[in-house]
């Protein structure tokens, strides 16, 4: 299973691919490509949108996920840094979208406690974890891209204990 | 000069499409059409948003208007209406930025006092006067797709004044 996490921002949208595969002693993330898209905050707000389409398209038409994670929004910002993250969002939707790839989404709380353990977890913690899960030599960087990474991981994670719970029934 | 106004709504998002000719009695508003997208409340999320984008690019392409107008977003709205308007918003300007249309943003007050002369004009107003200013049998249906005629009405009465300023300079 290839998994496609997204982190949405108004300035920086990061993206992470990973993989699980059955190995003996069960099944293994492997890492397979991060990134981030960086919005020129010069360019009026539709060619910025569109640089969003275009990159996130770009790397799904690549990497062929199987899923696209996301996380599901956090409510408490105000309605003013809501519509703006909404605008990006809705781009990235649609770029899963026009290539039919299916679309899981999750609470943050969800995401830091299936990658840290801790629902509250810092950024730094996240990015720490996702390195040592992933095996990554470095902290994976920026911020936005292990965060679209943990998106990922906790998609995997969810998965497999679905087909568990349904194993042990 | 021909204007693609569109009205962003998680439920109906209206568009019309205004155009603007030079008459011997003066610049004259023609009304070309207009339109609704309704999305299933049923359907998932990232296909309401590609039917969006995909409707509003038929009609932008069939259209081939000068400028698409829209209103600048009103931010009372509490944040979760602003995320799920923002997605939309978000895939409309694109549709705008992927066929290199011009856009223009208007203040709500800006295009009610624009059409009806009042900017707490409420929606019955409007499309009184739309109708009335486009010369419109009946009242324009449904409200959405009034205001997205109103959005353009607003583009076109705001170029002309800026014509006319610059003209007697």
């Amino acid at each position: 299973m290839r998994v496609f996490g997204i982190d949405c921002g108004t300035e920086v949208t990061g993206f992470g691919v990973v993989e699980s595969c059955d190995q003996p002693r069960g099944p293994q993330l492997k890492f397979q490509a991060m990134g981030a898209i960086r919005l020129a905050k010069s360019k009026p707000l539709p060619v910025r949108l569109e640089q969003v389409f275009n990159e996130l398209t770009a790397a799904l038409e690549r990497w062929q996920p199987d899923t696209v994670a996301i996380e599901e929004v956090f409510y408490s910002v105000n309605a003013k840094s809501a519509l703006k993250l909404g605008q990006v969002r809705g781009v990235a939707l649609l770029a899963a979208a026009r290539l039919q790839i299916p679309l899981a989404e999750y609470a943050p709380l969800k995401i830091k406690s299936s990658v840290v353990g801790y629902g509250l977890a810092k950024k730094e913690q996240v990015q720490f974890m996702v390195a040592r899960l992933l095996e990554l030599a470095e902290l994976p960087q920026p911020a936005d891209a292990a965060d679209a990474l943990a998106i990922a991981i906790c998609h995997i994670h969810t998965a497999q204990t679905l087909e568990q719970q349904g194993a042990t029934r």
